[in-house]
């Protein structure tokens, strides 16, 4: 199939010609985009490969959602509205259904979150997405990695490990579709939420933010080193959903599940204690849970606090090169 | 090693941390980037994928350029001003020797041009790079393959053929740092130049632009059908570099390299005869020939004249899921 047709045939639907902030939509050499008056472009980049950051089994529909959902949550982790993005797409073969299943999952995403996908360019390989993500915050209002201060509290968005524990049952060859409990935990695995609306909500009141997709102590482990301090976290307080609480495995097991798994696409952020209850009615319009579940220290590292006492964490991401 | 020691080690130099037009830089979440007021951003992505876009045998500072030099290509043919791009790398091993010269011929071009890394991921796979080149345009100035009309004269920068012609050569296993003419090819193969001065120069001259990466007759066939539109190119003008000359197997095979042959990294414009003066002095400005080969005709499709008369070429361009 022709490069060309291929686009126009499985993309076109996601990919305005023109209107709105959109001068110029694919099939030029460049899109046109229009930004407001009075904003910064926010641009981040993400690569997905399959059997890297998907099992190869994943359905087609679902890496579609990943790939976007992966780069808007790092819109959303800066406080950004996403509106535009780029996709480079390796494939091993041009297979009609598969495309038009992955079009289909991307194109979901993009009309639930408003973005128009604004070029492309596909080649053949090994499966691989690079996304390209696109937006606008207000100048100067940006949620940095670099924010935090002593005395904030560390919260996060909805609940943590559920992806992780759902690959694992995977990697056991559990099947999930079997009960409901598993069916939450794939679509927690396949189709994230990036937490664009509670970025938007929270930007005006957290020190600082990140979005979590190499495990809580990792990621926030460079909100630490970008601002200067340290945490002390409680393992108790960290949110579960009920489909993680009846199918993890018990004690540090389902720990580890919550502070290095992958893929949680939640929001960790920094909340100086006067801002916390408007944070929490903000995400509670949003109908999104809101944990508080430490604090911001001046002693530098990251600690946990558990039932036998506090002890360190190393504080490092997922190295895909250390793998 | 670690990602992120991998990017602050090699590509720090190239990533403002702020500054400029860089209100934050890479690091974070995603880059804000700041846009002058009354223009249009331009966007534009491109993969090269190891054995594909380029021999395996590239050496690693050509790859980093020339990888930004295919994404700066087509912000070129837009008549926009290149500012900042985020690179995502897939690397099989992180080969210390290799970034520290892949990011080094990387950094060559970005100097050169005035753009700043942004954002970046790496990931362990099959050697590629896709770029996401961004910058701006003053708002509809920017120069569009839809806008050729009957009558203007087709033309394009610099010469022909010559990097297809480097590859082939390649290809039957020609040492190409033997001689000068040899050496000439090879730096058009592995350096292109992307024509950034000449898109802005030509930018209010020209009704309709395209970069010819993967051949003349191919990517002038994508101005016409978005015109709607033909052209009648005369054989005898193509435009051909004294190493070309000096090196061009005889006939139709020389000819086929320069309409069919990719990597040439020079515009194609359509100007309408009152602006080819103006054209013609704004390029000699930049000590870049300007050639008149063709001109577009109310007759669709794409003919070539050459001493034996008029033919129709095929008008599409390199297919990556064709070959």
């Amino acid at each position: 199939m022709d490069e060309f047709a291929l686009i126009h045939r499985y993309f076109a639907e996601l990919a305005p010609g023109s209107g709105d902030d959109v001068a110029l939509g694919i099939g030029d050499d460049c899109a046109l985009l229009r930004m407001p008056a009075g904003c910064e472009l926010a641009v981040t980049v993400d690569t997905l490969a399959g059997g890297r950051h998907f099992p190869e089994t994943t359905a087609p529909r679902d890496v579609g959602w990943k790939a976007l959902a992966a780069s808007l949550s790092d819109l959303a982790a800066m406080g950004a509205v996403p509106r535009w993005f780029v996709l480079a797409l390796s494939l091993p073969a041009a297979d009609d259904r598969w495309l038009r299943d992955f079009a289909d999952g991307l194109r979901q995403l993009a009309v639930e979150q408003g973005v128009a996908l604004v070029g492309g360019d596909t080649t053949r390989g090994a499966l691989s997405l690079t996304v390209t993500a696109m937006g606008w915050v207000e100048a100067g209002g940006g949620l940095r990695r670099a924010g935090a201060r002593v005395g904030d509290r560390v919260a996060v968005t909805g609940s943590l490990g559920d992806a992780a524990l759902a690959l694992s049952l995977l990697q056991q060859a559990f099947d999930l579709s079997a009960d409901p409990n598993r069916q939450a935990l794939r679509l927690r695995l396949d189709r994230p939420t990036p937490r664009v609306a509670a970025g938007r909500a929270l930007a005006g009141l957290a020190s600082a933010a990140i979005d979590i997709s190499d495990g809580l102590a990792g990621d926030l482990g460079h909100v630490l080193q970008a601002s200067g301090v340290g945490a002390e976290i409680d393992a108790a307080a960290l949110p579960r959903s009920p489909a993680f609480d009846a199918l993890a495995p018990a004690g540090d097991a389902a720990l580890a599940l919550q502070l290095h798994g992958g893929d949680d696409y939640e929001l960790c952020v920094c909340v100086p204690p006067e801002n916390l209850p408007a944070a929490h009615a903000a995400l509670a319009r949003l109908s999104l849970p809101l944990t508080v579940v430490g604090e911001i220290t001046a002693q530098p590292g990251l600690r946990l606090r558990c039932a036998t006492g506090v002890r360190s964490l190393p504080a490092r991401g997922y190295d895909h090169f250390a793998v």
